[in-house]
């Protein structure tokens, strides 16, 4: 195939790559606006990253926490979603090269995102877990599963430990909120799923390379997220660069060993770049560099938003934190430039309202941070529960989401320990390591 | 690994082979008496096969209709669970031979259930899907949706018709209640998924070898069903037999023809055997000759229930039908059977306690046969979904169907319309063919 079969239209045509955070709250906002948007992305639907570590410990089962675009976009004018993956861009003849073909753009949104970053180790690459997309997060669910089936079969002491040693490289929401997760398996599940097992051996390893957890957040948070994770068992490494994974053995700067089946990275992510633009427009961790309108450098019609581009202003010289609000805020004000452009008006530049960060460590443990006010306990955690909540595209979703979580809360229970798709055993079922 | 690592006991061993209806069944009813327990499975979870096929439409979560084994069983003693893939049976040695190593047994059950029947037709084989697991449900899913996606390209009128050509073959329950789903998603889902595609080119071809549809069923209700399906736009080929499927082109006896880029197999299901048994044992169907105390002939420590059983008596010269009731109550049976072999008690025959059979065609249209008596409509439909509930396991599950089913209803939608296994496209999430 070589066209996408999109009609001709009298609207001028908006590409947009991408349907995460940024890329489908702007297709929300262009909704029968005078343009004709075609989206493009890899799956058919959006993923609400921010719980995929409760896909990963069974807590939430993927369809839940993920949503069909087509679903979203059902009875937009002029508007048409493609299942693709893109291959690069051609700026100058304003074209979108994908697997399924070539696209003509009038105007062009980068919505890529952004993949973990490895550092370019090729070892710890291969041999380690990635949580970005709901596929990855259910290896790592039948990964912990498969190893403690693994673990009864084996006498010999030192493959065991292997077995149930769980390290987390990187102490950002995801790791703590990960480990916090594995931590109450421990406590609540795994005892009671295997008692011919002494689940005490298992290890839950949060190694960190800066001196505090939950870096980006208030010292008093950080400070507090680590009580709440060593009071829950887990070990956690501050000051530690892990330099080296292979045959289950984790390596650090410092000249630490890790003896581990287990290691799921956490430690760095990266924009998630298209091929065709100069080296110069890519900025630190991998970003597009784009003006206050989101315009990339040497473009007026090509944009990127999210966590692919970082907004280099004097206020921002390092763009803004790879999360979901500075990309949902960026595609709603883009598709407001994007009107003002089509009638000839001045654009409004980004400025970021920073609404806050949060991070929940487990049951009636969360930290909260507001630009003005800190919290954390009880009270962070429903507020951490009650903002995902309403946050989750779909009220079906929000519905079972929320029975899940009472069902879990009551019961001491995570139910999703199915592995569905095996990851280690070599049968059928098995699945490829790295994917997207 | 050649250990398994279970425990000696002071208790005789009994090894079941399969987590399914009736291993299960057995399994629960052998709770903490005088018996070591081992249950081998390939899979952590059991799997209520009758909702698959709401898998394969998007209208269940795979894990609402699967439950963890190791959740049935916490509490129970003596008993473990292992996963694990039997190979064969040294039935001098009295030894199980699994892939995670060997075990001797003192009782062995074998519950292995069945598998899908190809009539030993390679190229239908490699080219068509079965849905009798889960993994395959959501293969099925991810295909029906990578069609339309694929429809949406294509300019060949050929090519299209293919992709939007879903072939059925076997008007049993589960090809009955496949095609209805798939007339629903027509009429309901898909328009609105797809604005951009004629759903009106849609096909659902339901291909049955004999004159009826749900042939084990009351003449009552299969002229209903028949009815139904037709009201739904579902075409019905009886007295056809498909004698190939290659190159996207299903072949029948009579000669007709099908362009179609799906073919659901749903013809035929065999016991799933195991290695270690004489030729005369293997019934028809590829079934364990057992006795009315569902002793494999020849032994009696070794016993066969459910699907891979056919219990041969006068009365029964051909087995009990592959259902999951026959394969529930002689587990039940066989509990209290093994249970008198301890105490030297003679044992109980089987006698099978027929409950009738039900199959759903779509919202408020289902038939039932009950021994005195068979309906059908919404009454029968509300019944169809009262049994399947109850007979859920867990409360979580009954309460996550129970919640989807009045969601879906209400708003005439199929919300699990996710291709998280990507099953055509050959990128890093592609699933090998076929998987059991």
């Amino acid at each position: 195939m070589t066209k996408m079969n999109i009609p001709t239209s009298s609207n001028p045509r908006v590409v947009i790559i991408g349907g995460g955070f940024g890329g489908l709250s702007l297709a929300k906002k262009l909704k029968n606006k005078d343009f004709q948007v075609v989206l493009l992305d890899k799956h058919n639907y959006h993923t609400f990253q921010p719980l995929l570590y409760q896909v990963a410990t069974g807590g939430l089962e993927s369809g839940s926490i993920a949503y069909p675009i087509r679903k979203v976009v059902q009875n937009y004018n002029d508007f048409y979603f493609r299942l693709a993956e893109v291959e690069r861009i051609d700026t100058e003849g304003k074209k979108v090269i994908a697997d399924i073909g070539t696209i003509y753009f009038d105007y062009l949104v980068i919505a890529t995102g952004s993949k973990t970053n490895f550092f370019g180790n090729e070892e710890i690459r291969k041999n380690s877990m990635a949580m970005k997309t709901i596929p990855q997060s259910l290896n790592i669910r039948s990964l912990v599963l498969e190893n403690f089936e693994a673990a009864l079969l084996t006498n010999d002491i030192k493959e065991q430990e292997a077995l149930m040693n769980f390290v987390i490289v990187g102490a950002g929401p995801t790791g703590v909120e990960l480990a916090g997760a594995f931590a109450e398996m421990k406590k609540h599940v795994l005892p009671k799923d295997y008692p011919d097992l002494d689940i005490r051996k298992m290890e839950i390893n949060l190694i960190q390379g800066s001196g505090k957890v939950l870096d980006a957040m208030s010292d008093k948070s950080s400070q507090k997220a680590f009580e709440f994770l060593r009071k829950l068992g887990v070990d956690i490494w501050l000051n530690e660069q892990v330099i080296d994974y292979r045959n289950n053995k984790v390596s650090t700067k410092s000249g630490r060993t890790f003896n581990t089946e287990t290691v799921i990275w956490t430690a760095g992510v990266m924009g998630a770049t298209i091929d065709g633009f100069e080296e110069t427009i890519i900025q630190r961790g991998n970003r597009l560099k784009v003006n206050e309108f989101n315009q990339v450098e040497g473009f007026t019609d090509i944009f990127a938003i999210g966590d692919v581009a970082s907004v280099i202003t004097e206020q921002t010289p390092m763009g803004h934190p790879m999360m979901a609000q500075p990309a949902i805020q960026q595609g709603d004000l883009l598709a407001s430039n994007l009107v003002r452009i089509a009638k000839n008006k001045p654009l409004k530049p980004f400025v970021y309202n920073d609404k806050g960060s949060m991070a929940t460590i487990g049951r009636n443990k969360a930290v909260v941070d507001l630009p003005k006010w800190q919290f954390s306990g009880v009270f962070a955690w429903f507020v951490w529960m009650f903002i995902h909540l309403i946050s989750l595209i779909g009220f079906r979703n929000k519905l079972v989401v929320f029975w899940n979580w009472v069902y879990n809360y009551l019961v001491f229970d995570r139910q999703g320990r199915l592995i569905v798709r095996p990851y280690k055993r070599k049968n059928e079922e098995s699945f490829p390591q790295n994917m997207n």
